[in-house]
C-alpha cells in the first residue's frame, strides 16, 4: 500500500488565557461594520503530511511532536485529525 | 431561543505559495529525530463567537470577514466550519 497520513493540526490558546491577538482582530471587525461578535480567538492550525500508513501510530507520532515543538503546553491545548491522502 | 454561533475558521496559504515558517517546524522537527515528514504547512485559526442565530446568515457574515480581513484572498485560502453553542 502506498497510503500516507495528512495530519491537521489546531493550536489554541487555553481558557483564561489573554489573546490580544483575537482582541485586535476583534477590533478591526468591528471598525469594518461587523456587528454583533462576541469574541474572537486567534490559533494556529498546522498541516503535516507524515509518511505513515498506521493510524494510531501517527496520532502518537504528532502527540509528542505537539508536545515537544508545536505547542506550549502550558498556554495552548491542540486538537489532532488524521485523514488518509 | 438563545443561540449563538462559534465560528471555527481555517486560513491556509494556497498551493504553490512558499511557507518558509511551515518549512522552519519541518527542519525543527527533523533534528528533534521526527522522520518520516513529507511536508509541512503552517496557517493561521481563528474561532468567532457570533450573536446570530441563522446558519446561512452566519455563514455569510463570515465569509466577508475573511474576504475583507481575515484571509489575505491573493495567496490564502479559508474554509469556515459552524456549530451552534
Amino acid at each position: 500500500m502506498d497510503k500516507n497520513m495528512k495530519a491537521h493540526v489546531k493550536i489554541t490558546l487555553k481558557k483564561g488565557v489573554l489573546d490580544p491577538q483575537g482582541k485586535a482582530i476583534h477590533q478591526a471587525l468591528g471598525s469594518l461594520g461587523f456587528d454583533g461578535i462576541d469574541q474572537v480567538r486567534q490559533g494556529k492550525y498546522i498541516e503535516i503530511d507524515l509518511a505513515e500508513t498506521d493510524e494510531s501510530k501517527a496520532r502518537a507520532a504528532i502527540e509528542k511532536m505537539c508536545e515537544k515543538l508545536l505547542a506550549n503546553m502550558v498556554i495552548e491545548n491542540y486538537a489532532i485529525e488524521l485523514e488518509q491522502t
